[in-house]
């Protein structure tokens, strides 16, 4: 009996730590350095929301096929403030570091993209930064 | 004996299942819904750097004075790509629902941002969008 309870002991312990370690993991995730690439695009007026919503999707693939985008997310323009400047689409990519977009800028499926959404743009804004609290 | 080692096992139970939530809690936290609000600056030629500076830090003092700003960073224009339109400083604003920025947008403290940083500036992009995946 006291030999189970030594082991049921030793269990729970590694649990504990198991978890208390993943806790730490994501909590550093959440403060170390990343480097944001803001996309924001304005499309021609005679782009069907259709071709609009085949870029989003194209773009939104992008981080399945190239593996050093490390987050990403995108949104429609909500501003109730009127200076978006007409950008209707707006894109947040995030890498590691300036290697992962040396990668990405020219990379295969990226250039492909860039294929599929280059003519049907009015305006393209790209603003990246390393992000600073 | 036996009763100290069952203590010892709870205590090691509960510390697994806190720590369980937790970790669970910073996972929820990453995949909940954020109203992002993306702020680009471009100041007048005039403008010292110094000026520039009090500006950023003005901007980064905010979260401290409004608290329905759930994250912020920012960073300035580092991307090879040259099509940033002028825009230097960029700001990323994070509010968890409409709700927040509605309180946001008029708060004191913004509007007295806005008197500090309205005259250095030469132009300004607000875009928000719900961050979709």
């Amino acid at each position: 009996m006291k030999a189970k309870l030594g082991w049921l002991v030793a269990m729970a312990l590694v649990l504990g730590w198991g978890t208390m370690q993943m806790t730490q993991n994501l909590a550093a995730d959440k403060s170390e350095k990343l480097l944001r690439h803001v996309v924001l695009f304005k499309f021609k007026a005679e782009v069907t929301p259709a071709q609009v919503q085949e870029v989003a999707d194209a773009f939104a693939a992008l981080p399945k096929k190239i593996d050093v985008i490390k987050d990403f997310e995108w949104g429609t323009d909500n501003s109730p403030e009127g200076i978006a400047a007409g950008f209707t689409h707006g894109f947040l990519v995030t890498f590691a570091d300036e290697k992962g977009r040396e990668i990405y800028l020219p990379h295969p499926a990226h250039e492909d993209f860039k294929k599929l959404v280059g003519p049907r743009l009015d305006k393209v804004l790209v603003f990246d930064y390393w992000a600073k609290k």
